[in-house]
């Protein structure tokens, strides 16, 4: 049976920052058919975290909901690499490349999507076979003007940075995919939001009704501060083997706990809303955290995983004797790193360098469980350790990145 | 016997606004082989006037000091039209209507150009088979911000008047033809500077020593004011019957004659000069006038046009007893025309508007050797009239535009 309009809508506004125009969208709703709901891939970078999940999400709703789902890989642009030839590190990706970067998304993404009701697309099917002509036709579709007010090219520009022309064309590229494929709705970060309205912009150009656009949010990573990303290291990949899923997912602030609760699991909003309830009644939040941290193994590792998972993480704190509940300690780390001698000090487990110093001679300083034997050991920022000194001080030590 | 560079330099730099790198090439001059000479043309308008001889003159230069032109139509672009739909007077054309361009503009510039030294080029012979990929690594080679200083689109930015993305793009396609021309020198009028210099650029980016720029003056038109062209009616196309054109060059002013001469005239610097001497010693300039019109007559309609369309001219003036110097007075003329009674009084030809009635009425008034024959005549701008009042008044009348 299908949901109503509204029933859809409420389910499709779950955590998304914004739909233009949502009253196009209940029309098309309405209209009862199934809809086209298309995002876009980079064919480069097929690792994905959880931060890619928040959109991939959302194309689940739209596939329960009974619409088709569009995965398109741009590889129009990866087979041209980085034209400028100006950096090595983006070279021109092969078709057998690409392939097997595909090949990769989809073991990925269909353990959140339905494969039967997914589509994977490549642009090059229809970008390939456009001649030179075609690109200047597409190029005539859109002035400087308006492509200078997208924030990036805007900020570049004022900065006297430069923008090499070719950067106006990929926009109305990934525009006219809108257009080949007739998609109703368009899905992309809040960071996409100019390029999602140029296709909204060419299909009418092209006597198409224009696409609804949904923009999500960018996930902050573990952190709770920067955009999950894995040069920042604050991610949870979702190839990562089930103990260190479970382990990362706990270690996130209470208040980051209900944002993942919002845009990364699958129980309803009302279910939401009951644990939320029951937190403010005295339910430990740690508890509320291991309903998070296991579904979300489970759904990449299976139900049996996501148990294992917990019961491995409550062993291993028990047999340390490390309580349930640890004091946060947020230090700043420079790119060098922390020394672990700092790091006592700084997180007020000892009272001077000295002290730090003589616990460590004495094997009284265990981080993450392990006994550290050098006070020369460094930690790296965007490190979430737990830190013992002695049989009775804890802290969990949080290292952010200086800047 | 091939001239010295240095007197080869002597005879381009004649009338050039400007040489891009002058050392650059002498350099290439000096080697001895012939140089590929390019210049691009426009597909959609094989109508020349004077204005665009300048430029051809300066090919024929070349091929007499032994190079090879190549004339480039850019039909391309024009095979696309005007790709933004907005502008109807711009369809595209077919490949018909460029090879019938092609063939008139072999028939005027073969009066000039030496057929067996110029090589006819069209774009589309390798625009036309480069796909969409090629055409965005060839934007990449440019950026955004280095376009925006061509002058008019600079001014348009800054007007907030569109610029359509894809002319970004004609400026590359046009310096992309230098690369596959391997040009050694580009010529164009000082108006297509940039565009010159952009094909200069991206030789090197392709390992090609870059060519050398050379840009010409635009001529001014008739009225020694604004260049020559079709729209403002202050042309002389090369197609002018030998009476209009000998008429249209005897009506401009003497500064202009020597400008004329300058950039029109194959006439030697030296034998300019002694020309110059000559109207300085007392030869009325008018003879040198002759001069001019005759050669440029004998050269679009053969010898024996230039001396018969100057006796005609001679002997209508002197049928209707205009005398050989007849005062000139520059009136404007809104884009509606100068009615007759107006025009009389404002040249000082009449007291008063009643003057006028009366003379016309008498059948006193004659302009251009014809009886005017009613008060309601009205006049286009940039008319140059020959208007005489009864026997012994007359006057030139130049209508200029407003504006």
């Amino acid at each position: 049976m299908q949901l109503s309009p509204d029933d859809q809508l409420a389910e499709i506004r779950r955590g998304a920052s914004d739909i233009l125009v949502e009253s196009e969208l209940r029309a098309r709703l309405a209209a009862g058919r199934p809809l086209i709901i298309k995002a876009g891939f980079d064919p480069t970078a097929p690792d994905l975290h959880l931060g890619h999940t928040v959109l991939i999400n959302k194309l689940r709703t739209f596939q329960q909901l009974g619409h088709t789902v569009v995965f398109l890989i741009g590889d129009f642009t990866g087979l041209i690499g980085d034209p400028t030839g100006r950096n090595v590190t983006r070279p021109p990706l092969t078709r057998g490349e690409i392939a097997a970067n595909a090949a990769t998304y989809e073991r990925q993404i269909f353990r959140i999507l339905d494969p039967d009701l997914t589509r994977i697309e490549f642009n090059s099917r229809w970008m390939g076979s456009m001649d030179a002509a075609g690109l200047v036709q597409l190029a005539a579709r859109h002035t400087v003007a308006r492509m200078l007010e997208r924030d990036d090219f805007q900020q570049r520009y004022a900065a006297n940075k430069p923008i090499a022309i070719h950067e106006f064309l990929y926009p109305l590229v990934q525009g006219y995919d809108s257009v080949m494929l007739r998609s109703d709705v368009e899905l992309g970060g809040t960071d996409q939001r100019f390029n999602l309205l140029v296709g909204r912009q060419l299909q009418q150009d092209y006597g198409q009704p224009p696409q609804v656009v949904i923009t999500m949010p960018l996930l902050e990573g573990l952190d709770g501060v920067n955009k999950m990303s894995k040069s920042l290291g604050n991610y949870v990949a979702i190839t990562d083997p089930p103990d260190e899923m479970f382990g990362k997912l706990m270690s996130v602030s209470d208040d980051l706990m209900w944002r993942y609760f919002d845009l990364l699991s699958f129980r309803s909003s009302a279910e939401l809303a009951r644990l939320r309830q029951q937190v403010e009644a005295g339910l430990n939040p740690r508890d509320a955290k291991f309903e998070l941290a296991r579904e979300l193994v489970a759904r990449f590792h299976g139900p049996a995983a996501g148990e294992a998972a917990q019961a491995e993480f409550v062993r291993r704190f028990r047999d340390r004797g490390i309580p349930d509940e640890i004091e946060v300690a947020e230090l700043s780390a420079a790119p060098g790193g922390l020394v672990v001698t700092h790091l006592l000090r700084q997180a007020g487990l000892v009272a001077s360098n000295a002290e730090a110093v003589r616990m460590i001679e004495q094997g009284a300083v265990r981080i993450d469980g392990e006994r550290v034997a050098s006070r020369d050991l460094v930690f790296s920022p965007n490190a979430d350790l737990v830190v013992q000194v002695g049989k009775r001080r804890f802290k969990r030590v949080r290292l952010l990145p200086t800047g």
